[in-house]
């Protein structure tokens, strides 16, 4: 039966290996869709243009993502689709692919739609945008998570294999841990960002959701590439994600600044994911996080909100009645920032770079909760900024100091809700933090009923000591 | 007879072996800074405190610069001289050495001093100053050249063996073209920059001043060193000068981009120089130079202009006067960017070192003339700025490129006038840089009379495809 087959990358392939049309996996994604009722995920649904691609598919063949169906944030050009960045007044016709959609085409995967996002990818929450909120899959009470909103609601109901989210300030991480799937945040410049809307152009990257590491890692393997048209596009070799030898080391905040905002359930499984990885021979070590929290307060509260500003152009000015009142009311104070505000922030995120580096010296990765504590529709209506704010505590600082990321399922805490944990890793470390993600990977796959295959890897066959440092710079 | 011995390293170690004493040489190049008549060189004169360092190094050791007179240029720290960056009003007694002061003070070197300098490091002329003017050592109808105007002055006279000055935007290349001697201005953040008065926080790096390529060399290996105190220091390996074989890829501006403002003497005293290095086997790349220009507008045309507001802090509001007019002038229009122009222009340079990193792709070094042409005291006079900004033609771009680079003299122009190389390279590649000018180092030493002995390495020795590539980021 259709309807119960996972859209998971092994799932779609055996099904295409036994004869399945790519036609009936698009007709069965879009019933997917309407079944969830809910009209927030998608801000443009491609049906027509996707079933028609299904057809011209032909046969199965080699290319990875063949007939792999994948849903685009929607402030990515997907060819022939409007890109709005939830923002109505903004939008345009893309003429052609954004890079990385180009690739993912090329490799023969089939893009749904564009989804729902916090307007011009400002946000954490996912209920920023003018159009209809998207409810979270797991739990319409807690908000869908943001600014990837739709992306990774579209994934967690199992409508589409994979989505394109962005990720500056961890809007391709916090979705992830709100509806229990993974998010993959490349090493910046890896996914080149041609055909983005930017939201800061010196943090932005393009990020990938998924059911499960195996497949974000298979889909990012194929987006990523060196991009000529994209000035922060970086020549990073993208490592295979593949076993071996060697003692892992792992940083993770002490308990003193271990933040959770009083939810125990959070602090508590985060604990017990961490112990799990000692059980298979990592070697943990607490550091006092408070210079991360340092980094992370620049990203809102310091200059470089004057990027986001930059990026609405004259729309602050000219049409401020176009932008949402919480974007707005978030963009606007970057038009009274100085240059010389903007200068002695970078020198201050200089300094802090300095002091996290020392921190990290001894250690492979740094593991934190990818969220530290969840937010419900409720609250965020009577304070649209402050637990916005809170969401960020474990992914704001993470593009600043240039580190890569992979959020990833770790299954349920004590009271039902999806634990998460993010891996971090030095700048072209992917295939590493995506390795010992897989190896603390559990819990259901999204709100789906799916069952998960076992995971590829333990920390034992992994040996982040010996995986080359690449260039990064 | 002392009067008459070089001040170089190897004029300096064979008289100290010969039994000459450090008081002695202290005692002459005092002398010799009074025989220049010129109360501009030094804002800070440290005769006493220099014979007293003389008399207690006691016999000659193996530290490198066992008994060597140097300078420092007043935006250095040297522990208990005062610093005033030629702003009188900002002055203050250093407690402690630059790290830079302190490794060669280590090394056995002894500070003359504090020299003069266009004001905050702003300007490339040396005419900023409250102080009296230095004069230009080898004519004093041409400008000395800044900002490190007495740095390069002082060396030229043969008063000191070699200088510190600092570079931004060509402050220590300059001056070593109008007065005839050698400016090694190294890869950014391999001479600390903690002790130095920030000119632009991003962009300075202290410099070296030297008769010759080689002692410029010897003073550079011993002052680099990793920095944990200062965050813009990097752990970069500084490599041996040393001579290796294979082919030396050049790229130089072409003839419809090579700017001299009309001078044909310097455009035929460049080509002729770059004749020679084809001659001794390298291979020459015409280039078309314009994106070099378009980068080196953006240090006072843009953004960047801010750093330096930043630099002076609250001056420019509470204490304008305070400031030299041409330097306020230059400076205050920081305080109306915003940071929205900053950030924009961060994504400009990004945009422009991509184009600039595709020039460069096929090739080790960039060679340019130092300077397009000369500048009289008289031209400057009448305009305080156009004439300066014509100076930084082939050096505003250099640090914005994160390029390393050196000038070296190239023997007299058709009339006189002392021409000047700059060989610059990639991040980390000072060695090769270094080798490769002097391949070509010729001319009088500085306005000295002293003999020059013959270059050490010609470009059949070096190969630069052959050294390994530092990791720079």
């Amino acid at each position: 039966m259709i309807r119960e087959l996972p859209f998971t990358l092994a799932g779609l392939r055996q099904a295409y290996a036994e004869g399945l049309s790519v036609e009936a996996v698009i007709e069965e994604a879009f019933r997917r869709l309407d079944a969830t009722g809910d009209p927030g995920i998608f801000i443009h649904q491609a049906r027509e243009t996707a079933l028609a691609e299904a057809r011209s598919l032909g046969n199965p063949d080699s290319r990875p993502l063949w007939g792999i169906p994948y849903v685009a944030k929607d402030n990515i050009d997907v060819a022939g689709m409007p890109t709005t960045a939830a923002c109505p007044d903004f939008e345009y016709f893309a003429d052609s692919d954004a890079f990385v959609v180009g690739r993912l085409r090329q490799a023969g995967a089939i893009c749904l739609g564009k989804t729902n996002l916090d307007q011009f990818a400002t946000g954490l929450v996912g209920v920023r945008t003018p159009y209809p909120v998207p409810l979270n899959a797991v739990d319409p009470e807690i908000v869908p998570g943001g600014s990837s909103s739709g992306s990774a609601v579209a994934v967690s109901h199992g409508v589409a294999c994979f989505s394109l989210g962005t990720d500056t300030a961890g809007s391709g991480r916090v979705p992830a841990a709100l509806n229990g799937i993974v998010g993959l945040k490349p090493s910046l410049g890896v996914l080149s960002g041609s055909g983005l809307v930017p939201a800061c152009r010196t943090l932005d990257t393009i990020s990938i959701f998924a059911m499960t590491v195996a497949d974000a890692w298979a889909v990012f393997e194929t987006a990523a590439g060196y991009d000529q048209a994209d000035a922060y596009s970086r020549q990073l070799p993208v490592q295979q994600m593949s076993a071996s030898q060697g003692t892992v080391r792992i940083a993770v905040p002490d308990d003193t600044s271990l933040k959770t905002f009083g939810d125990m359930a959070q602090a508590d499984h985060f604990r017990a994911t961490i112990a799990s990885l000692r059980t298979q021979g990592a070697v943990v070590q607490e550091i006092d996080f408070q210079p991360f929290y340092d980094v992370a307060s620049l990203l809102y509260e310091g200059a470089w909100v004057a990027e986001r500003t930059a990026a609405v152009g004259n729309r602050l000015i000219d049409a401020p009645q176009t932008l949402h009142p919480t974007t707005r009311a978030i963009i606007e104070p970057g038009l009274s920032l100085t240059a010389v505000d903007a200068f002695r922030g970078l020198y201050k995120l200089q300094d802090l770079r300095r002091i996290c580096d020392e921190l990290l010296a001894e250690t492979d990765f740094l593991c934190v909760p990818t969220i530290p504590t969840f937010v419900s529709v409720e609250e965020i209506t009577a304070d649209p900024i402050g637990p916005n704010s809170g969401l960020g505590t474990y992914t704001n600082f993470v593009n600043l100091l240039d580190l890569c990321g992979i959020a990833v399922p770790t299954g349920l805490r004590q009271d039902g809700r999806p634990g998460s944990l993010t891996v971090l890793a030095r700048c072209g470390q992917d295939a590493a933090a995506a390795a010992l993600a897989a190896t603390v990977e559990a819990g259901p796959l999204g709100a789906t009923t799916w069952a998960r295959q076992k995971p590829a890897l333990t920390t034992s066959e992994i040996a982040a000591g010996e995986i080359a440092v690449a260039v990064c710079g």
